[in-house]
């Protein structure tokens, strides 16, 4: 499918004029979402080009995204984290000793495999609002966020289009 | 910043028409890209709503990406990647050491924040084209990834919004 992107792009480039927009986040804020195919961060919730931070991982982590936002807020100025979770997310449909024995069955006897996929924690949930509130509060206190960041948590309804905040 | 959300929202949920949509992305490929403000996928790309997932860190780095990677084509049926990094990035600005010091400068005798700071890979490149080449080779070499995955390589061009594949 990456065939189509020159065309695509090529159809962008004819009315592009953000050529002078600054490395910095305009509007100085990060949303943390889900990689899920049904979210577009910019449509859904107004995001202008060149005005934040887009982090997305399955699930819409905070943990997995704690490399990107220490970057974000040291090198690049902001200062509010939006974090969204979503209605049907893939993370609620399985757990992480499910998956690493998904791996391991496709390779059987595979020691490689199997030793690499038990280091990786998949960072599931089973509950859609907690996960979004454990992952406020663990940015909130992780001591390498910085203490005035104002950080909000959200649901994003995959079903209806609509974002509501919960946080 | 947030506080704008819900307005942005309710203006897109008036024409959302696509609560129809699956889980598993229609078109079975994942980008990676930076989450660099001036990136936008969807539309840079023509990736439509329910296609693909979007992986966004600082960089579009392959590494960090690995655990929603393995999510999506082991849980998802995903088969193709992606990788985007774009011109003037601010990965190519700094190093780990210089921004492991900065941390460490702005909390001077915090052992806490120093011990922290000291386990993260920053994951910054030096080279925009090599770091591509890197990411697409550590992907087609690494022993979770599915074998038979096309992998591309593209740079975004934050100047001109053209994309061009390299890999």
């Amino acid at each position: 499918m990456s065939s189509l992107f020159p065309t695509n792009n090529a159809s962008y480039v004819t009315s592009f004029n953000q050529g002078h927009l600054a490395l910095p986040p305009a509007k100085k804020y990060i949303v943390v979402t889900c990689m899920d195919a049904r979210i577009e961060p910019a449509s859904q919730l107004g995001i202008n080009l060149g005005d934040a931070h887009v982090i997305r991982n399955a699930g819409g982590r905070a943990e997995d995204a704690l490399r990107s936002i220490i970057i974000s807020q040291r090198l690049l100025g902001t200062r509010e984290i939006a974090i969204f979770h979503h209605t049907d997310c893939g993370m609620l449909t399985f757990s992480t000793p499910m998956l690493r024995d998904l791996v391991k069955k496709a390779e059987p006897g595979n020691q490689t495999v199997s030793g690499l996929v038990d280091q990786i924690d998949f960072q599931t949930f089973s509950h859609l609002e907690e996960s979004i509130k454990q992952d406020v509060q663990y940015l909130k206190e992780h001591p390498l966020v910085l203490e005035d960041t104002e950080i909000t948590g959200w649901v994003y309804e995959v079903e209806t289009g609509k974002a509501r905040q919960i946080q």
